[in-house]
């Protein structure tokens, strides 16, 4: 089972994917998309729409997760910052994987286990729970914390669920 | 040449089609996407981009213009708000057709004259500038507007270009 994590930003779109083998989380990709300045809005749109669409077709993962983001004071900022993320969140959707979207204090309390870690904890945390790789780039970091997030809910509800159907396959008998 | 009008909208994106010939505007089709709300996000999103690709297929149109969104006082509206205007940016973008954006004023200015133009005065100039038009919506009226604008604004700025090569051409004569 593999994930994508997704981290929109107005500068950089960070993206991350890693393999879910029961506990074992394993790093597989990640990287960086910043967007070329000189471009008109729609082609810097379309260029991080095409750079998410190929490593999604290279990496072929099957859930994605995306941050909730957070909304800034200023409107234009805001603007921006959503059309981009309306094209982070299409990407995977037009590949047909489910997405799903995680606040950044669940984020961080599923990493760390507090809702108002710094960036720096959730940095380091993603390296220790996924030794060995080298991560291109803060919003590499971030969104492959996502992905850790989203595997570590996965299992919760997995579980969850699993627990509802003894309590129900369980009820009759009694 | 054919042109694409867009008007993003946070329940409601209408689109319009118009043909120019010289002075000639001619209506050739518009609709209105109306996202289910019972789908995930992302889904809409793509829900959207379907729609708009599909309706960019069927007519190829040369150019698209969209309107410059209003940014509202509530960040979320204008966070949702960004995440649809995204998508509708990206499809003609991803179509490979060029993309121009209009600020409300300009396009008002454009149909009626004046820039603080209200809604009706825009939808009844559209009706008398394409005559017989069956329009689907205000919303697609809206976006047959951004069309009309981009209409006018390409032939002023092609007629001063060209101006601008005559007086170059002189220049060595004189």
């Amino acid at each position: 089972m593999k994930l994508i994590g997704l981290d929109p930003g107005l500068r950089a779109t960070g993206w991350g994917i890693i393999d879910v083998d029961g506990n074992n989380l394993t790093h597989v990709a990640d990287g960086t998309v910043r967007v070329p300045t000189d471009l008109s809005l729609a082609d810097r749109l379309a260029h991080l729409f095409r750079v998410l669409g190929s490593a999604i077709e290279t990496y072929r993962p099957d859930e994605a997760a995306v941050e909730e983001t957070f909304v800034n004071r200023n409107p234009k900022s805001t603007l921006k910052l959503g059309q981009a993320r309306g094209v982070v969140l299409l990407a995977p959707a037009m590949a047909e994987i489910p997405v799903t979207e995680y606040p950044a204090n669940v984020i961080k309390k599923s990493l760390v286990g507090a809702g108002h870690a710094g960036k720096d904890q959730v940095a380091m945390m993603v390296k220790t729970l996924l030794p060995g790789a080298s991560i291109d780039s803060a919003d590499a970091a971030d969104a492959l914390g996502v992905a850790v997030c989203h595997a570590h809910h996965r299992r919760s509800r997995a579980r969850w669920e699993s627990g509802v159907q003894v309590v129900h396959a369980a009820t009759p008998a009694e």
